[in-house]
């Protein structure tokens, strides 16, 4: 395999950009990520990457769930300011005010979409964990558009 | 949680189109998805969720491997055509000419992407499984941009 062909062939995999969010005996972590996708109607689940040496990989190990935030086309600096990972202030991660979801995970309350899962399964391959969560929560709070990692001009993948 | 907000977060999260294609001893087997996305750097990982009574879910499971095609933004055509599986006849499928590749699945010509996959991996939880897939063969054949699921207008999850 060339692996110039490999990195090109996945870079034009397409993505959103999303915050994860989780809380564990700790405290709270969160970060961005973009890989992410639906992987059941019934019951719905979706499956996430999740950088392996990351706070948030520890917090969703640790407490069994995890938040996923849609990033909004206008929220660019809302995913920027979560990429090196989350710092808790009262209320606030980063800066953004959160409230307390049901699985105990931060919900922030700016961005456009948000759900809830709790984890039901974990697989350990290679330098991320894909947690599978069940969507016990969710909630939409506007209707703007979302914000793809291609609109932003970076990549992560390859 | 109410229903429709799980659905209207859910169909937020931003998708390509992509044409996956199996072998095994009965023949070949091909389906237009959505949900993958890759899951490591090193190795490279991908993760896909694939209908369970697909015959292209059948042909990944017997053959342990399959291809995955990243749709271009004029190739609207072939991702419809692959809504329903995929018909061989000679070295086509749908009417697309196909080589063998390294995986003996096959590998459509026109795509702008692939990339080919041994299974590591079989998730089955809920209505799809989620087969994670190293990638061992890849090959760039255009830089067209990839076609997404918002550009058809059609939704696949929720």
């Amino acid at each position: 395999m060339d692996p110039n062909q490999k990195k090109k062939a996945l870079r034009s995999l397409t993505y959103g950009l999303y915050v994860a969010t989780a809380r564990d005996a700790t405290g709270y972590a969160g970060g961005t990520i973009n890989w992410l996708s639906q992987s059941s109607f019934t019951p719905p689940l979706v499956m996430v990457g999740i950088q392996r040496d990351s706070s948030v990989h520890q917090a969703i190990v640790a407490s069994r769930a995890f938040a996923i935030h849609v990033v909004g086309k206008s929220q660019k600096d809302l995913a920027m300011k979560f990429f090196k990972g989350a710092e808790a202030m009262g209320d606030t991660l980063n800066g953004y005010r959160f409230e307390t979801g049901a699985t105990g995970a931060p919900i922030l309350v700016d961005p456009p979409a948000w759900f809830e899962c709790r984890v039901v399964e974990e697989i350990r391959r290679g330098d991320h964990t894909i947690f599978v969560g069940e969507v016990v929560n969710a909630g939409v709070r506007s209707d703007e558009e979302p914000l793809t990692l291609r609109d932003t001009g970076f990549n992560y993948g390859g």
